[in-house]
């Protein structure tokens, strides 16, 4: 055909595509919802990389394949890939499957616009303004700024890049040659993107001062104050504190009041990471957790971990009504923010970001919110607290397992001690011993597909399991499964 | 009911969950997909934003709503939303929509898994290695690494990390401080992505130098090694050079071979901003435009854009085989990376990037191409040529409408001259009111809903259309529409 003729017809099969899709789904639904959330179901179906490669036949062709192929294909990723929403999967610090977020995620992908201006996005404009005012309203700020960010971590390094342009805003143009060396300063328990972002800012690893903690876990105010001083002395400008609301392996929840004195004493600007613990804000019995978060200049918060809108949801929210975010990150394109638009053009709102192209990821949540209200959250908060509490008492009652400490938040923290181990507690290889503990359960964990757990070392102390419960499909059933399951798996090591 | 009863049934009606996402996702098929791809309904339903937050009563409460309201709640949503699939959509980079890469979105979000490590992700870690070698293959390299990244953007402020710690490994440690000041280089026709890299980074803006570009937007090579001189009689380091493949408005393409004779001779790192011509390197017909794409050191190539992915799908591809970008970014958190695992820990590959919780953008490029075949994908490319040749070809044919300069790519940019100012050429004003044309046509086609088209200024031409067509579904009849359209909306201005 001559290109003429080509071109006078689609080359895309509307028919075909929405009949696909149709199919697809109905795949996803049975095989990956209803039988992810059926715990007589494995949480992961698991094989080796090298087995799963020729499996999966992942290799891209010139010609493409049928729709039976296809299908099948889709059929495959599932069965093989790891069911976040089953009720024992306890692995990370997200976990469960809610309906309508994961329908405005739907929605969300197949409008596939970008969040940049208002004339391409008008209702996602809108509505992440309102679902951040929300977030900001439940810290404690009537007015403020923020943005959804890709992820926890870069919502912290953003943080770091406006207290540094809030400190000396020429560094955006100059370079941090033309400011003094700066100094930031977070517990030693922190986030790794505190770390990861003074690296890439420029800022370098070394000037990441590190705060002491409690033993259990908690920023230490008199070192902070201690560190502060120190990096003064040696002439560094200290711009930022990084305090911590649920740390990541113990959920600890840095005391933020007295950090907000010693930030105001000397000047310096108060991030709160609050990426895991900042939903406890929604619970009314335990959002004192977070007492004083409201004296922070920045929050990054992750409705993506706690509150189930799947990834990515995170929010990095600024106490100051300012520009500052605007003018921190601003390029001022001309061919994507015109100046001469028909409409109030203050509703362009994607220059405050580094990103170009940004994805909604305000829908989910509202959607979500919408369906279970502000109520409706807080129960799911109280029911992770209620599930942790749950388990650290069934934990002191059983033989053999052993907190690592009483859990503030819902990390729960603790080792399981074989039979063998039992009473060598003094022994000069009981570490080393009961570290292979929970590598070995773990392993026989995944290849049986009963459960999935995370372990790992802290400080001096020997591999440990974090369990976390926040998806609320899981019955204390699900529970007792747990611990009987690793004592099963553990009893012979 | 106490703590313990209420611990005993699921607090997630499974049954309810799945016949909700079922409805909704029929009104996405309906309202989004079959309306949104039918030329005779709106691209977009315009509504100012005050009156856009009354219809959609966005405010957050303490209670839930029926099941009813939220499903009436998707239906707005999707009515009110730009739809970027509709065949004459032509406003931004990416427009149109493959079921394929869609049902790879879907399946993607339902398991919502992040891409860290294998025990989490075995499907998505294979997949990306094999589409990333894909990309790379037809870079022309046989080895190398490389990563998705959420977006161009941060795709090429990781280009500029790593060739920082290319040159200046302890920078990541010790900061810019320790380093001397470094000088980045592209053309004034970049992306502004490369400005906010600067400033992110701790480099600043002022520290890129502009390399002045040709009549058709390529930068020349011969003031790129006059600007690399003059930095270095700056004693600034030269560290970055940024070759545009497919500038964001007019379409270039930097001569690459040329660009690459000056990095080797100044040793200095090579990137090419692919993001938007990436995707012609599928065809064998146009792939020439980016001759010598392979001499780069990295390469940043967004899918989402040409290849219709849907957003986000943005590789950040590295020719060396070293460990040069987990060195760059690792932090090595061992809570997360354990070094203790029971299987090959180098498939833990999330400790290449600067986030922890990594969305999954594999999977829709994946099945999109197992779907199409590479040779599927190359004929969408060059439908794609062939449109934008035809248009220019009709435009020529057409009073009144004006090329900014003859399409070397899909960037089709025009102006149109309304009757009362053709001939006037000469007048003092011409510029002037020539520039107010396009902004009113957007309004009156906005406000009607008949199609969406960008316009911008650019240097000291005045605002002109920019329109582009990748999606496949349009056809020939569509672009007469659109030019039939905007003589319509304009003729009387
Ligand atoms: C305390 C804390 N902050 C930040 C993050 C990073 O969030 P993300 O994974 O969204 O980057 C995490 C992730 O686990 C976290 O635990
Ligand atoms: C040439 C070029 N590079 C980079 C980008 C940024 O890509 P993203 O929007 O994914 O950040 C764009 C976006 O339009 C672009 O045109």
């Amino acid at each position: 055909m001559a290109d003429n003729d080509v071109l006078s017809h689609p080359a895309l099969d509307k028919v075909a595509g929405e009949e696909f899709l149709q199919d697809a789904f109905q795949i996803m639904m049975e095989e990956g919802i209803r039988k992810g959330m059926d715990v007589s179901e494995k949480v992961c179906d698991w094989k080796e990389p090298e087995e799963l490669h020729q499996i999966l036949d992942l290799d891209l062709k010139d010609s493409g394949e049928s729709r039976e192929r296809l299908l099948e294909r889709c059929r495959e990723v599932i069965r093989y890939s790891v069911k976040t929403c089953h009720p024992r999967f306890f692995n990370q610090l997200f976990s469960g499957l809610d309906p309508h977020a994961l329908t405005g995620q739907l929605i969300t992908d197949m409008l596939n616009t970008s969040q940049y201006t208002y004339e391409i996005a008008p209702v996602f404009v809108l509505m992440e303004e309102v679902v951040l005012k929300q977030l900001r309203k439940l810290i404690g700020w009537e007015g403020g700024d923020g943005i959804f960010c890709p992820g926890g971590s870069i919502s912290n390094i953003y943080a770091m890049n406006v207290a540094r342009y809030h400190c000396f805003p020429e560094c955006k143009q100059k370079g941090n040659w033309a400011v003094p060396r700066l100094a930031a300063f977070t517990s030693v328990e922190c986030h790794y993107s505190i770390q990861k972002g003074a690296a890439f800012l420029g800022i370098g690893t070394d000037n990441v001062y590190l705060v002491a903690v409690d033993e259990k876990g908690k920023m230490i105010p008199a070192d902070l104050e201690k560190q502060i001083k120190q990096a003064k002395s040696e002439r560094a400008v200290p711009f930022f504190v990084n305090a911590t609301c649920g740390t990541t392996v113990l959920g600890a929840f840095d005391p933020l009041a007295e950090i907000a004195e010693v930030c105001a004493r000397h000047k310096v600007w108060l991030h709160v990471d609050a990426a895991w613990g900042g939903s406890a804000l929604l619970s009314r019995k335990h959002r004192h957790l977070l007492d004083g978060i409201n004296r922070a200049d920045s929050v990054a918060w992750n409705p993506h971990k706690m509150l189930m809108t799947g990834l990515q949801c995170s929010a990095f929210l600024l106490q100051h009504s300012s520009d500052l975010l605007q003018k921190c990150h601003c390029a001022k394109a001309t061919y994507l923010f015109q100046t001469d638009k028909f409409y109030d053009m203050s509703y362009d709102r994607g220059d405050k970001t580094i990103q170009c192209g940004r994805k909604v990821d305000c829908l989910k949540l509202w959607l979500m919110w919408k369906a279970n209200g502000t109520r409706g959250l807080e129960q799911r908060v109280d029911r992770a607290f209620a599930f942790t509490r749950y388990l650290a008492d069934e934990i002191k009652k059983r033989e053999g397992f052993q907190l690592v400490q009483e859990p503030e938040f819902i990390n729960l923290c603790f080792w399981f001690v074989p039979p063998s181990l039992r009473g060598k507690e003094g022994s000069t290889d009981y570490s080393h011993r009961l570290g292979k503990v929970a590598p070995a359960i773990k392993e026989r964990m995944m290849k049986k597909g009963s459960m999935m757990v995370s372990y790992q070392p802290h400080g001096n102390r020997a591999n440990f399991f974090r369990q976390v419960v926040t998806n609320p499909a899981v019955t204390k059933a699900d529970l007792d499964f747990f611990l009987d399951e690793i004592e099963r798996l553990g009893k012979d090591l």
